[in-house]
């Protein structure tokens, strides 16, 4: 495979996950539509195995991995649902997954890493702590590091999803995927490059954690420094591998308010009838707030993930 | 048709609603099938348009109704999901709703039957002047009453979500409805009697209004008193069309509690990632509540909806 992954990659891919993973469901609401004024088709992701689009990329990682290189198992650091995607997909296979998890992470979090087998070692909750302890678990292990995006066959596996949505409710004017590491978003931008060449894509991305908009329109990688945005898996900084994809096959990244997302995280549960998380909503939330020409238009988002706790809301 | 639904009017319903309604999808977790030892498959009408499985029976009785019956309209009272799903067919239909509510119906319903077109009459809420208001209605209107389920075209409407539960996920040891009213119970049996007959068919109603499991199994009909339960769908009592057919081809009605219905629900809400009302979670809250046999068997679970109050919610 190389770098960038091409439209084999992710045929690819789509056969290999086949057996492990949702063939989501694409919802509407009429309501909805009505009330924006424009056709909205949600890719549901959070009904996904493991709850998020990432079981598409952690089981086309770990099942097309040689079998030298995963001998001693995967490992990742994440506090999130990349953790959780890859414990399910080690397991699948058969290997052990070493997961490095700040120690602050939420309980709902860790009990799911817990319940795919995935064997934790918990750090100091920044990203130099998490750094330090993966190098130490990958010398102890020597397991095979599985970064959450910048991978080309994590790219591919998260490029099922917008494969899919533009086969199951077709010829869209817009694709919209929240950003950012920019796994999710590249491989949408080159699944619709490769399967719906006419289709526009525009991610949206919290203002409070906007380096992806700023690397874009700088045209050079400006990290996420002091994220503090509710959308919770949009708080990394793109990657080197993500960030050349997005720059040549994505049209447009717009920024959104805190205020914007709950309102269109609620909307979604009212309407949709189903849990979104914060990180979901932050497309919808573009709309609402009237970042770029949606009107009238036929649109595809992809729902990133629904994993959310209960008991502590936004509203 | 005959006062009890042929396999042949249940046919021609699915037919008559298909262009109007959702064909809802099949979800299931591989996590709460773990947890609970059987599989378990949701039809989620919660889903569906206008958020409930009413949506089916009220677009077949409208459009299945003569013109010269349905030229002044069609009415109701209700102040729940059949008023918004009858305003919502009356306007695909092009006649007029009108539709008797309890004054203290909630906002949220109240604008639902509003966005369909529906006219509201408020009446007091209590049964009787229900009852007297739509007399009034009727009188002046001189529109067709479309009962919310002592009315075989409901019922008819009704069934069509186990039929396709039993065509998408088939071969079912066990299909679960909940049982307010019996028209979506009533249509539920009369379905797998006609297409999948080996499935046996459980009914699960809250303790607090138990109108249907008594009269089960007292062999006579027993209204339901003061029904005091968070599921607020399942508050009213069976109708004399709904009982015989629910005494003839439903197999047990089992009873459960209000805290394992919340338990149930929140269940639902973390580990399907979809939104249902309390009274879509009381199946599942009779398996946590071990009720019947339900270790290792194959479960059909029927969704009703998912209108709820989402700044009220019972955790």
């Amino acid at each position: 495979m190389t770098s960038i992954p091409t439209r084999k990659d992710i045929l690819s891919a789509s056969k290999i996950i086949e057996p492990y993973v949702h063939r989501t469901p694409v919802l509407s609401s009429e309501n909805l539509n009505h009330l924006l004024d424009c056709q909205l088709f949600f890719k549901c992701e959070n009904l996904q195995k493991a709850g998020a689009f990432k079981s598409r990329g952690a089981v086309n990682a770990v099942f097309t991995m040689d079998a030298d290189l995963m001998k001693n198992g995967v490992a990742t650091h994440s506090s999130g649902n990349h953790a959780a995607a890859l414990s399910r997909a080690a397991k699948l296979r058969g290997i052990k997954a070493h997961i490095v998890m700040p120690e602050n992470s939420s309980a709902v979090k860790i009990e799911a890493v817990k319940h795919y087998g995935g064997n934790i070692t918990f750090c100091k909750s920044n990203l130099a702590s998490r750094e330090e302890t993966l190098k130490l678990v990958l010398k102890h292990t020597n397991a095979t590091e599985v970064h959450p995006y910048n991978n080309p066959t994590i790219i591919s596996g998260q490029a099922t999803a917008a494969k899919e949505l533009c086969e199951d409710s077709g010829a869209f004017d817009i694709i919209m995927a929240p950003v950012g590491g920019g796994g999710l978003l590249s491989g949408t931008a080159l699944a619709v490059n490769y399967f719906s060449p006419k289709t526009i894509v525009i991610a949206a991305e919290p203002e409070q954690a906007d380096d992806a908009y700023q690397s874009f329109y700088q045209k050079k990688f400006i990290p996420s420094l002091n994220p503090d945005t509710i959308a919770d898996g949009l708080r990394t900084s793109l990657g080197s591998l993500t960030f050349p994809i997005i720059q040549k096959y994505v049209n447009d990244i717009v920024t959104v308010s805190e205020v914007a997302i709950i309102r269109a995280m609620k909307l979604i549960w009212e309407r949709m009838k189903i849990i979104v998380e914060p990180s979901s909503a932050v497309p919808l939330a573009a709309i609402l707030e009237n970042k770029f020409e949606y009107k009238n238009k036929k649109i595809g988002i992809i729902i990133s993930g629904g994993n959310v706790d209960l008991d502590n809301l936004p509203w």
